[in-house]
């Protein structure tokens, strides 16, 4: 494989390395993935994240394997566990969907070339999708953010947090609302480990209390991720996604969500076919981090867990993609179906 | 003092004993508060809480203390500095105000017999604001419910969960949203163990959630408590409970407020005037359960962390007290100006 280096994600020869994101801000492991057993573990336990990534880091695997001389039959199951290991994010999909088929022998260099294309790809999608952003945020803006869309996320510096980065590399004096994302943290354990090593400013708060600050006119934007969108304009994306943008709603607040314009869905019509996961309810009860579990309600209590919420396209001031703004008028009036058929798989 | 038993607090003869919050549901310690330090400690720290509760605490502090037969001097000083200790609680101010003064000598015995007073209506209080609000509750209702008000936050069956235990006792088949409630997890530690106790069905969510539950028709009703009501109705409550005022409104889910009519400020016109507590960084920085301190962001990030929120009476379907059931539209005709005036202390 080609070798490639992100700020969570390594390639060189065949081997794959990933930086857990578990572990992080307490400590930087960078951690193996020397099958597609090993990344299908990494995803599902989200040592690997956020859609861009979990894509190029599926596809890497499938080329590793490839390279390592499995038959067709191996890579298409491969590709199948792959795709079943994170069921919303649908980038993963679209990035697998022609790359080995039952049709034609699987040609491990054509693999490779095509995960280092998917990274390069992503890299120049994250810039584009800055630009466009960075041009939405004005000086003296407070801006809020969900869970983690940054260079941790990304093969590039990200997709919301790139936004943000590039604001903030233009010399616009921004303050950042880190929302902390529960109950897996991203926004309290790696948005505020990237923010500061950006330099940019920011407050940590609850998910809850946003209202308070929005009421106070210290936020004047919100900027999240997506891990799918549908054709209509609704937005599959972290838990939390849908109450911040009812929160923003209410203060007029303008809710921009940004990613790469293959997070669409070109099969999915409106968000209710979309498959939302429900993870684990251990991740509710308590905490994991690098040390012991610890649980701080009852063990055995009922919990809720949905993984992503579904925010319609009505909440939706924006899309923030790399190749273009889509206003929520634009989005109504069919926009994104039209763009869909660029990148509908040709199968 | 007079003997005084509650799920968390308990008097008997110069001795007074809480039930640590912070431990719970892991660990069951009783603590005992031989001092006013003490009891200010346990406040601050969050071993006692809950409005109703925390001014039957404070108020047998200050009757133990007499009984030790503190000065007038040191009683002044005492009440003093136990106001200051949760300055968004008002209960306790409304409890305190003509107890100890300037103007006469101080009677142990008189504050002994306030304080059991104080206890005893809190309790007939409780099953009162339950009659009220358990008449609100359906045959079927999906209730959402924020931070803790059941027996551990007051001397009776408590506030918004009594309403919820008495319309289970009633035969009603509810089913409770209990809201983690971060940063200090009241909800996910303590109204999880209340309502496993009690057998009353429900699931336990992250706090930014709510949106899905409702959007699919799981949610009819939203109870939570109070910690101050200005007279224009203004709502301040834990952080948190703005936000799910927002999202209920947005899904036309009617949101009760239930409190003691003594949670009223006869002094605050409207919510504004109302201090709002800002507490430790660490709390949202990680976790300090009975074990070792758990920081998962950086150990110095900036954090903002208001332990209270103001929702604006616009927001509040009613407030539902002991004396009495308030609509929206009753408490913007002045209703609660007019019943302040019973409660105003006379001094």
């Amino acid at each position: 494989m080609e070798e490639r280096t992100a700020m969570s994600f390594r390639v060189s020869g065949n081997e794959i390395w990933v930086l857990d994101q578990r572990a992080l801000p307490q400590e930087e492991n960078w951690l193996p993935s020397k099958t597609v057993n090993d990344m299908i573990g990494h995803i599902k336990n989200l040592v690997v994240r956020g859609a861009p990534l979990i894509a190029i880091a599926a596809v890497h695997s499938l080329a590793q394997l490839a390279e390592q001389g499995a038959s067709k039959e191996d890579l298409l199951l491969a590709k199948k566990v792959l795709l079943l290991s994170r069921p919303t994010a649908v980038n993963l999909a679209n990035a697998m969907h022609s790359l080995v088929s039952n049709g034609t022998e699987p040609d491990p260099e054509h693999i490779a070339k095509a995960a280092a294309k998917l990274f390069d790809d992503d890299v120049a999608m994250c810039e584009r999708i800055a630009e466009n952003g960075a041009a939405l945020v004005c000086q003296g803006d407070g801006i809020i953010h969900h869970c983690n869309t940054g260079g941790l996320a990304t093969a590039g510096i990200g997709t919301a947090l790139g936004i943000i980065k590039r604001a903030h590399e233009q010399g616009k004096r921004i303050h950042v609302f880190v929302d902390e994302t529960r109950p897996l943290l991203q926004g309290a354990r790696l948005t505020v480990w990237e923010l500061e090593k950006l330099g940019v400013p920011y407050s940590l708060i609850i998910d809850s209390i946003s209202a308070v600050y929005m009421e106070r006119g210290e936020i004047q934007k919100a900027f999240v991720g997506a891990d799918r969108i549908a054709l209509n304009g609704d937005v599959a994306n972290k838990a939390g996604t849908f109450n911040l943008a009812i929160v923003c709603r209410h203060f007029g607040v303008p809710f921009y969500v940004a990613a790469p314009i293959t997070t669409l869905d070109p099969y999915a019509y409106a968000g209710a076919s979309i498959p939302i996961e429900e993870r684990d309810a251990e991740e509710v009860r308590g905490y994991q981090g690098p040390g012991e579990k610890i649980f701080w309600s009852s063990k055995n209590c009922c919990v809720r867990n949905p993984a992503f919420d579904l925010t319609p396209n009505a909440l939706v001031t924006a899309i923030v993609t790399d190749v273009g703004v889509y206003s929520g008028r634009e989005i109504k009036s069919g926009c994104l179906e039209e763009l869909s058929q660029d990148i509908l798989p040709t199968c």
